[in-house]
Formats: structure tokens, sequence, C-alpha cells
């Protein structure tokens, strides 16, 4: 955990009031800056010392071996993988010749603040070097919300006290030098020196490079200009290499004299244009940064942001560590979709190479559940990359067998990229996951064309790939056998209950929808023998049952299984993944991360309250949550069965993910999923939204402690606030037509005229569950 | 499949009338001679043209990475691998400078010819260069039962018509190269030069190479002599390099002159020892081999393999296919492990470099079977080294959080080497296997010394493995849940009924014996309560039956599973794992091979007579047979069910499994346990033999075309005959104690006074089981 006491709890920032550099990896993530296409991570503008350095373009990767020691039918050969590219942040400073670095000379002040309402991360530090003469920089950074390809710097330096003579090297440079990577010898071969250099240029104030990754063949510019403001002893030089673009300046600084530069950066990729093309493209962003100017450019940020708040800030009264977790979580999720436009929304966003820059199912299940209601444009992005892979998963299915698509589970460009199947192309589900993202985005946006165009397709591809992975047994009952539900640690069972339930959900909707579009249906090769066929599945889905027990087993047969020795193992001793075999995790009753809980949240309807009740207290006992998409689903059906202290710390879990380094792996990137639970535990948790057919669900209630929750929503053209006090929750339409919602099962209408008012419900006390021995919810609040 | 009119059917030796080099690869698998210390492929004494060349000595392999995708705690992080060793089979030939290659010049007849009585391989080649001159060839080559480190090769060489100048070059070679790998560029640098010079010197008639592996640390020697007998102008020239040793010999032959020289070569390896230490103990071994001389190693191997003959032959009248076939077996068993002493039987013997060299459950379950009854001491041995790695087998049970000792799925020197442990490291069945290894050499030999000092301790160990892996569940039933059977088309699954029968046994038994020995038990930490919960697990053992289609489940949930869709698999898509993903395969009802159906040969008291007939229609109707270890298990089932003309029919394909090459890669050496399986289908299938505590089972029961069966076997001391007719069995000791034998049932006192004839049953005629289309058993005899 960061035990940081200098990240001050600040509502509308995150703040450092000085450095450690045993947790510098740790803050270059969580000080990262994107737009969903270009991302900076929170690096020195001096480059050294770095945790990890990071720059990447979403989208570009490149291609590795993926070995096994025994290969088999329809193992992926390949991964592609995510490298660091072309670094634009660079600014290297030399006072009186001694390099700026805050390991040498005395670092008198140090502090740096990201703040999510203008969206620039600011430094200032106070530096005095081994000849005894200080400097301030300062300096504010951008990665442009509006402008897609472009980010820019501004930094200043001025003496402390006596004249100095300074240098600054502004720079871009290719193929920097990574800390180690240890593993296979082959993969570190792939990614020492990525990047091919094309070409390269330098101009009056700025310079270009151009290059393509070895294997992949993708093509990427970058190119940097500056403006320059200094007194009159300013010279500047630009020079060119194959890897290094670079512009010097050089002055003397009076005390009270101060050197500006700005320096504008803008970035390209393709996969299939040519070298000039690309080139070209990046030069024309450069030079509409320019034009906008520094203060051009900060202006339309803090203007992008300001509307994105007002449409979807949550204000949490009397937990402010939560609130504070609650808009940093929000401004890194529109970070890592606000601009992805045509490519995935990684797990760990832009913010570093954790995961290969892989996307997973948590980008539909977690990620686009809180875009679709905050940023539904970045939702419907992302859902159109899924649709443009769609050709790779449906020769994927193919390979494999099946009908229709297989999404990867796991990918940059769409390719399975996963090496180890049972807890990877066995994990089906990623296809109702996706479908259950279209439906709801859908649902809450009424986005029609989108349906058509691609809402449907998708629905469809999915709907066959299960049809055809199941079958009807001899009672009648369709079976989904061999796959690997969100629970990593079991794998390959049957009739795993989270795949049935979503993928009847998904089978009864393409019908559905299949059956308002009877052109696109025609396009689509669908007849009515196929949507009876999906229905067919659907009515008929198998969910396995223990009377025994009076519980749904996870998959058929888990409840028959070993219950995980807790008491035996010590705290060291997780994850458990990495001290146990998969086999006993796999055989036994232990619960890596939610997968009945999650279904009873993203299928409520097929279960009884009393089931519910019944299974969180049973799941409760075997979940370890050694995976960070767990503690938020958790939160949200704690709420559900009125467990509303345990919700709130779950809530804190998630919230507190990166900010607490809970995991220990923040340095890699965020967790962006676990980000988005946090919203989802305040959202669908305490304020108890659900998602139905043609209405939205509300079921408030807050735990003690939480004084005040405020939601805004974007809904169907609307803008929707939900105000819940302890006492009461209030309804008001901000922005467009009446529309109708529920309230604890009553219908409500709600408008822009009044503001609706209804009691907040308190779930009457039941007996607390309780968690594996150790694995009680880590309450890493300060309160 | 071998489609060769060149080896006629003999009943007692292998021959082959012509060479054709596209299947000299295989032929140097059927024709390699090993005494399971030394293994020579059958390779042309000229080195060349091969299909791979092989020298391997059991147990000396090389270390090589084990890569993973996405690696996991307990992947075994290097596998062993066989290497082809320092190659002492090198003749080469040059007549008038010309050198002797069947590839150029006219090879006016060639034939080599593998006798099971004398155990040498001979050869006989009359060879027409291009100047015209040409010459016979004639070697023959043994390496020995008796001289366990000693191989030799006696080459004559005469002219055929003028007179020619002859240059032979008899070489040790270490590094050959091979053909290529393809795969893992890493792999491939470890197996091309894997030998590393020690030391190198030649002699007046000889010379000797030492080498270590590089990674490994094992330690070879390897040295010649000669013996030349030839005309008075023979002249006798040596040289050493690293690699290389070398004798020349050069002779001016006038017609009716003859050349002979008898090389003897001595092998010897040590993980320990110095390398003058392993040089000498070779140089001991080679002046042995002098001593006797050709003709006294000779007649030493005739005298050995008539012993084993007169001790353990199986006579079949009727089917001289299945005649030739069963001796072809019997040898290549017997050499596989007559001496292979304190290491284990691979796979594949030392005929070729598949599975690595490894050796797997098959040698307990297939091979040590066949040995137990044939030559016992080479079965103990077998287990002796099985006991031998305990150490390696405890370590790897701790490391996998069980108690007792885990054996793996895979290895040379006792470490696990399987890189994919759902068909790996899951099979804990190879423990029960073992157990049942052990359980049947003692009742079949009663040798109470191995019972004592290895035996009982490998039943604890693996007693206690499976008492850690399974639990009682709420209804105290006992449960081993995630574990693979012998199966390989399904995996980790609950409660699979071999693993499960096979536990049971195990458990009991270990109980039985540890209640006869309290001596050893104490010195081994077994309390009475440990045996109580062995018996408690043994007793609650639960083994799934599906009541609704009145079959068992291969495992629980089998039955349920959809059924392969083998109307719409091609012929062309078998094997299926090759054409299929393993997680199709694992969710469907296809069997790659016996799995319940092996339960009910080796467990057949845990089945009633009906439902055996029913569980193996059922399960004939799903079997593809896509592993060599399935025919002869179909075969004694079909034989005790009832159906004999398809027990004869996968009798056939058992027994012609190589020498018919029905799996296409006998040129990767000999499938052992399938030949041991033709042994395994005519005694315990035909001859009905199941070992039951105290006395042996006898059924027989002959197909139409087998006209005569005839058995002998060594038990406990004694040696017994069994003579089945169509219409008599006969049985009489051939020495030892009179002894109790069951025959259909009926008890019968065996003496070697008298031979006692009872009516050899015919089986009423039931309905044929059928099998997936296209998989029927392939009849590939030519009646």
């Amino acid at each position: 955990m960061i035990e940081h006491p200098a990240y001050p709890v600040d509502p509308w920032c995150l703040r450092e009031t000085s450095l450690d550099l045993d947790v510098l990896a740790e803050s270059e993530s969580l000080f990262a800056l994107s737009n969903g296409h270009i991302g900076w991570r929170g690096n020195l503008d001096e480059g050294e010392p770095y945790g990890l350095p990071g720059t990447y373009l979403n989208g570009v990767y490149e291609t590795r071996p993926l070995p096994y020691a025994e290969a088999g039918y329809g193992f992926p050969e390949a991964g592609e993988t995510v490298i660091n590219l072309t670094n634009g942040k660079l600014i290297r400073l030399l006072v009186d010749d001694q390099a700026f670095d805050i390991r040498s000379g005395e670092l008198r002040s140090h502090e740096r603040r990201l703040d999510f309402r203008t969206g620039l991360l600011e430094r200032h530090a106070e530096w005095v070097g081994q000849g005894g003469h200080g400097v301030s920089v300062r300096s504010s950074r951008l990665v442009s919300l509006v402008q897609r390809s472009v980010a820019a710097i501004s930094y200043e330096v001025e003496p402390l006290d006596g004249a100095v003579r300074v240098v600054i090297q502004s720079e871009l440079v290719a193929n920097e030098s990574l800390p180690g990577e240890g593993g296979d010898p082959r993969v570190a071969a792939v990614l020492e020196e990525p990047l091919c250099s094309e070409a390269h240029a330098a101009s009056a104030t700025g310079a270009s490079l151009s290059h393509s990754t070895r294997t992949s063949g993708l093509r990427l510019a970058t190119a940097m200009d500056h403006r320059i403001d200094g007194p009159p002893s300013v010279r500047v030089t630009t020079e060119s290499f194959p890897d290094i673009g670079r512009v010097t300046v050089t002055a003397a600084l009076e005390p009270g004299e101060r050197l500006r530069i700005v320096k504008f950066v803008a970035y390209g990729w393709s996969g299939e244009r040519s070298e000039s093309a690309v080139r070209d493209q990046v030069a024309a962003a450069l030079v509409a940064a320019t034009q906008a100017g520094w203060e051009g450019l900060a202006t339309q940020q803090r203007a992008y942001l300001d509307d994105f708040w007002e449409r979807s800030d949550v204000e949490v009264d009397g937990d402010p560590e939560i609130q504070q977790a609650a808009r940093f979580s929000l401004f890194h999720i529109l970070q890592a979709g606000a601009r992805a436009e045509g490519s995935a929304i990684p797990a760990k966003g832009l913010t570093g190479p954790g995961y290969d820059g892989h996307t997973f199912w948590d980008t539909e299940t977690f990620v686009l559940a809180v875009l679709t209601y905050t940023a539904p444009e970045a939702a419907a992005q992302a859902l159109r990359w899924r649709h443009s892979t769609l050709p790779l998963a449906r020769a994927r299915a193919t390979q494999l067998g099946l009908e229709g698509a297989v999404f990867p589970w796991r990918t940059i460009a769409g390719a399975e990229c996963s090496g180890y199947w049972p807890a990877g192309t066995a994990a089906f589900h990623i296809g109702a996951d996706i479908a259950a993202a279209v439906v709801r985005y859908i649902e809450v946006t009424g986005d029609e064309e989108f349906e058509k165009s691609e809402g449907l397709e998708l629905l469809t591809e999915t709907a066959r790939m299960w049809r055809s992975l199941g079958h009807h047994d001899a009672h009648g009952k369709f079976r989904i056998d061999g796959v690997t539900g969100p629970d990593e640690y079991s794998a390959v069972a049957d009739n795993n209950i989270y795949t049935n339930l979503m993928a009847q959900e998904n089978l009864a909707r393409a019908a559905e929808c299949a059956q308002r579009y009877p052109d696109i249906t025609r396009r689509l090769g669908i007849d009515g023998e196929e949507t009876s066929a999906w229905l067919d599945a659907a009515t008929a889905m198998f969910v396995p049952y223990d009377d025994f027990l009076r519980i749904h087993p996870q998959s058929e047969g888990f409840t028959s299984h070993d219950v995980w020795d807790f008491a035996a193992t010590t705290p060291e001793q997780y994850p458990l993944l990495l001290h146990f075999p998969y086999f006993d995790l796999y055989r036994k009753q232990v619960v890596k991360q939610a997968d009945l809980v999650l279904a009873m949240h993203l299928r409520g309807d097929a279960f009884t309250a009393e089931e519910k009740s019944r299974n969180f207290s049973y799941y409760e006992a075997l979940t370890v949550r050694d995976s960070s998409l767990s503690a938020s689903t958790q939160a949200v059906m704690a709420a559900e069965v009125g467990h509303l202290g345990l919700a709130h710390d779950y809530l804190a879990e998630t919230a507190l993910m990166d900010l607490g380094d809970l995991e220990h792996n923040t340095r890699d990137g965020l967790h962006v999923a676990a980000l988005a639970g946090t919203w989802i535990a305040l959202v669908a948790g305490l304020g108890g939204l659900r998602e139905r057919t043609g209405s939205l669900h509300f079921a408030p209630r807050l735990p003690e402690g939480i004084t005040r929750l405020a939601i805004a929503l974007s809904v169907r053209q609307r803008r929707l606030r939900v105000t819940i006090t302890p006492d009461h929750t209030e309804y008001l339409l901000r922005e467009g037509d009446p529309m109708q919602i529920v309230h604890d099962g009553e219908e409500l209408r709600v408008s822009t005229a009044d503001v609706v008012r209804r009691p907040t419900r308190r779930p009457a006390p039941t007996e607390e569950p309780t968690q594996p021995s150790g694995r009680e919810p880590r309450r890493a609040r300060g309160g």
C-alpha cells in the first residue's frame, strides 16, 4: 500500500506535497494523463529518475511469440503487447552546467497536483544545485481531450536568488531503455528496441520522428514545436537523429527574469497509410495546437471537463476520502475512454504496461456501465471498436468449431492473446458481457442508430455463439458445459450460473431485437427458425440449484467440492494463485472474485430476495477478492441485501484500490475497472440503480457515515439528478422531457418542473455475513 | 501405414527383403536393439541414409526450458529430454575409393532380419559401385542382454567378382547432426550439440570418448575395440578427436578373400562419478566383451533368449500375423525392460526419441503387467526405479499442497516434465497405477522382500496422496474432484470412476499391507488412525451412476454432456486433438482411449456382468482410439462381455500398431505399451486372466480363426502353461509346487503331475456394439 501522507484528501484534485522515490512508479500511474488516444505516464519532465517510462498510443502494439511447453490446436501463437513509444514529455534542464536532477543538489520543495477540473498536471519544484544557485521550476502538462492528437507542456524556469545560466533540452526520444523485464528472452528481444526509424527532421523550433514497428507493421509519427518566451539572451538550436529530436534553448537568467517554453507535441499512427501521410497528419495537428496556444488548449480542456462534471459528478458528503476517490475514478475513466475512437479501452487505460495493454471483459461490464451514464458517446465508441473486430471474432469462432463470433479474452487489436485457455478462451461469458453492454447502452441512451448499425449484429453473433456452444440435454434443458465464469479460481465447469443467465439474456434480447428490425434481420441472415432456436435455448436455460444447502452453486457440482482450508492459509499466501496450483484452486470452494454474486447483480430478476440474501452470505464466506474486480460487486449486493456497513467497506476498497495501492501493482497502471467499480458501488450499490427493459429502477439506501449522495446521470437525452439523504431521496430532471423511473418498486414521473421526493428505505438489520479469515474488506480509509 | 510387402510373416523373426527409403525411419524403430540400458536404433551400419540416427543410454537426458505464454504456480520450469549420444554403430566402407552407399551404385540385394531367438539384427547386401566392382557385405549386430554395458557388431566384406581395395572406418561419433526439429529455437539450441568433450584417446585397435551434458551434468564414456580378420594386406590405423574416435582398416581383397572385423562397444554413464571412474568402468566392460568374443556374446544372447521364450512364449495358431506380432512384442518389451536396472522403462523403450524419452503411467499399467508374468525381475527393477524417485515425488506433493507422493506424469529421472497440467499433473491416477503394479507384482511373484523394502512404502505414499486429495462430503461420500482420468479427451473432472476405483484399491491395499508389517509401519510413521482413515475413504468412495441411462458415467456429469458430432467429423480430422480445441473435446462425450472400460478391466469386481455389458456398448459408441493405449483394453473387455470377433479385431490393432505403423509415428520409436497390449489382449482378453487376492482367475474363450492359444506364465516360482482350444482349456505346471487357480469360477488345483482340462466357454451371441463412424477397429491383418 502507498503509505503516503503527502496525498492530502482534497475533493477536486490529487496532490502530492513531497516526492518519495519508493513510490515513484505508483505516482506515475496516478498522475498519468490521457485522452484515450495518447497516454503519458506521470514521469518527471526531466525523464529521470523514473519508475517506469511510459508513452502510449491506443492501438499501437508489437506482436510477440506465445510459447507453449506443450502446444495444442487453437492456442494462439502470437500475442499483441503494448510498447513504449516516442517520449514527447522530456524536458531536460541544466543550471550552470549541472543537470537538474532531484537526486542531486538540494530539493527545497516539490509538489505535484492533478486537477480534475482543469485536467492539468502541475508541478512546482525549488531546487538548488551543487554550485549553490537555485531555480524554481513550474511545469503544467495536458493531453488534450479536445484536440485528440495533441499534448502540451508549459515549462518555466526562474532563478531563486542569483543569476544562472540555463539550458533546456526539449526532446522526442524513441526506443527509451526500460527497466529489465525478466522472463522470456525472446519476448524481451521484441520489446527492447521496438521502433525502426523511417524519417526524422528538425525545423526552426521543432522536430519530428517517424517510426514503424518491426513485426506488427504499424507506422507512427511524432512532432513537436515550441513557443519560447524569455530574456534577450535566449538562443535556440534544433537537431534530429533517427531516435532523437532535440530543441535546445539557452539563456542567462538574472533574478526576476524567467524562461518559459511551451511544448506542443502531436502524435499519429496508422496500420495502413504511408509514412508521409502519417507525418503530414501529425504536422497538421501540431499546427492546430500551436495556433490554439497553451492558453487555448487549457481553456478548451477546462470547458470540456466543466461540461463533464456538470453532467456526471457524484457528490459524497460525510466521507471525504470517498469523495476524492469518486472524482479521481471518474476523471481517469473519462481519460481512458474519452477519445479512444476506433480502439479498445484497455484494463489499465493508457496509464501503464500492465496486462500487456490488453482489454478484457471488464471494460464492457464495469467501465462501460459508467461511461454509458456519464459519457455515452465514449461508450458507443468502445462498442463500435468491438464491432470492428467482428471479422476476427468470427474467424476465431470458426477455428473453435462454433457459430457466430468468439471475442478474445484479452487483446489489443482483436486477436485472441490469451496463452492459457482455461482462464482465457474458455471464459466465453465475454460474449454475453459485450451483449449486455450493448443492451444497456441502447436501453439507457435510446440510440437507435447504433442499435441498427452495430447493436443488433453484435447481439446476433454472440447469440449464435451461445446457441452452438450449448445443447439441449435428454430432458430438454439447455446446458453450457465446460466453460469458465468470472471467478478465475474455478475453470472449465458445467453450467456456470453467471454464464448461463447472461447467455439467456443475450439470446432473448437478440431474438427480441431481431424481431424489431426485419430488414436488418434479413441482411444478417436471421430467419424465424433461428430466433426461435434462440428463444428455446433461453427458455430452457439450465440454472443449477443445491436443494440440500438451498444455495445456487456457482457452477454445477460446485457446492459438493471441498471448502478451501482458509484457517491454514496465511496472509502471505494471498493472492492464492501465486502460492497454490490452479488444479487445487479449481477443485475447491474458493472464489477469487464475485461470480454468482455478480450474476445476482446483473441478472437480479432471476433470484428471489431470499435467495439473494442466502447466496450472498454463502459466497461471502468463500470469496477472497484476489481480483480488483470483486469489491465493487460485493458492495452492490451487500447494499441490496441490507448490509450497508459492509457495502461501505467494499466501496472504500474499490475506491482506494489505486490510491492505496491495495494490490501492490498500481505501478504497472491503474485498475480502470476497479475505478469504475467506485461509481458502480455508489450508484448501483447505494443508489440501487438497475436497468430493466423500459425503465430505470432505484432503491436508495445510505450507510452510516455517508450523509448525502448526489448523482448526476445522462439518460435518454435527459439529465437526471438523484439526491439521497438518510431520510429522503429526491429525483429531478435537469434537462429533457419527463420520464418514468421506479423508486423502491414505485413508479414515479420525474420532470424538470418539480423535485420528486420519497423516503429512503432503511433495511432491517440481519445477521452479518463473514469473510474468510483475514480477507475482510480492507478499510484503508483514514476514518 | 507401412504398406510393406517386404516384411513377410514369419513366426520367429522380422524380415525385410528389400530396402524402402520412404519407411527407413520406421524400420529403424522396428529393428532397434536394446537391453533396457543401451539403445541402438536400426540405422544402417554406414550411417547414411538415415531416418533418424539414434543411440541412447537409459537415464541420460538433457534439461530444457519449458516455456509458458502465461505461467502459473507449480508449472515445471524445466523438462528432461532424451538426447542422441555417441554413435558406436558406425562402420563406413569404401570400395575402390567409392563410399558404399545404397543410394549410389547398384544395390543388387538387401535383406535385414531381426531374429527373436538369437537377438541378432542381421544384414546382407550385395552392391556394385560405379566402378563396376561389387562387394557382399554381411553384418550382425547385438546389444547384449547379458553384458549390460556392451554392444557388438560382426562386419564382413567379400568381393563379388573382381579384386577390390576396401577401407573400413569404424567410428565413435558424438554430436551427430540430426534432422531439423522445428519448434522452439531455445529447445533446438539445447539439443543441437548436447555433448561436451571431456577426454578422448586412441589405442592400437580402438578408441574412447568421454563427454558430459551441458546442463543436466551427466557424464558418459564410450569405448570401442576391434578384432580384425583378413588377408595379409590388412593395415590398421587409429585416431581420436573430441567428438570422433576412428579405426581405419584397409585391405586389398582378391575374389574369395574376406575382411571381417568384430567391433566391441562399451557404454557407461554417471551423474556422480568422475570422468576417470566412468572411463575405467567402460574400459573394464570392453575387456570383458573382447574376452567373450563375438561368438561368446552371441551364445550368451541365445541362451538368455532361449530361457525367456521357454518361460514366456505365447503360441497363436490360426493367425500367423498375430503369432509374429506377439513374439515381436514380447521381444521388444523384454528389450525395453530387461536390464533397465535403476532407470525407467520409457514409453518408446530405447527405440527412438518420441515423447522426449519420457516414461508415463502406461509402463506400470501395461508393460509391467506383461513383465510381471514373463520377466518378473525386470518388473521389480522398474518398480524399484519408481521407489528411488520417492524424494522427488514427495517434494512435488508438498509443492502441490498434498501429503505423500505425487509421481510425475512424464519424466526421465523423476521430475515432473509435463508442461500442460490438465493432461499431466491432474492425471493423479498414475499414483494408483503404480500402486496397482506393486500389488500385482507382489500377488503374482510372492516377493516378500520387495514388499517390505519398497512395496509397502510405495503403497503408503500413494495412499497418503489419495487421502489428502479427496474429501468426505456432507453425506459422507469420499470424493476426488478436479482430476483427469486415462481418457485425455476429458480433463479436470469430478469423480472419474477409473481414478476413484483405483484409488479405492490403493487405499485398501495400503491399509491391509500396513497391518501385515507392524515394524515397517512404525518406521513409515503409519498409525491406526491413518490406516483407518484410508479404509474409511476406500469404503466411502463415491462411484457415480446415471440412473436415467443405467450407465456409469466416466466422470460425474459426463453423460449429461453433448455427444460429439461424429457424423460431421471427417476421417482426416483424426486424431481429433490435432483438429479441434481441447475445450471442445473436454466438454463433450467423446473418448480418446479406454477409461471407464479400463476400470472395468482392472477393477472388474466393482461392476456386475450386466453393467459391464451395457457400459461397454455405451463407451464403444464414443471411443475414437486416438491413443495407442485403447485397443488392447477394448479387446480385453470385448472378450469378457462376449464380442469375440471384436476382441480379435482389437487384438490385431494393438498387435500391428507398429508393424503396420497405424498411428504414423513409429518412426519416433515403438509404442511399447501397445506392444504389451498384444500380450494383454491375448492373455487377459482371450485367456481371461485376472489377478484376485490369493489366486489367478482364467476365463478362456477363442474367437473364430484362432484355433489354439498356448500361454507360458511365471507365477510364484512356478511355471504355468495354459493351452486353450475352442473346445477345451488345459492347465499344467511345468515347474513348482501345486497351486490353486480358478477357471470360469471353478477352483482348480494344478500341478506338474497332470494336465487339468476343462471346457472352453462359448459366450452366447449378443448384439454387436458399434463404434463412431469410421473408427471401427483397423483390421490391418492380411487375412
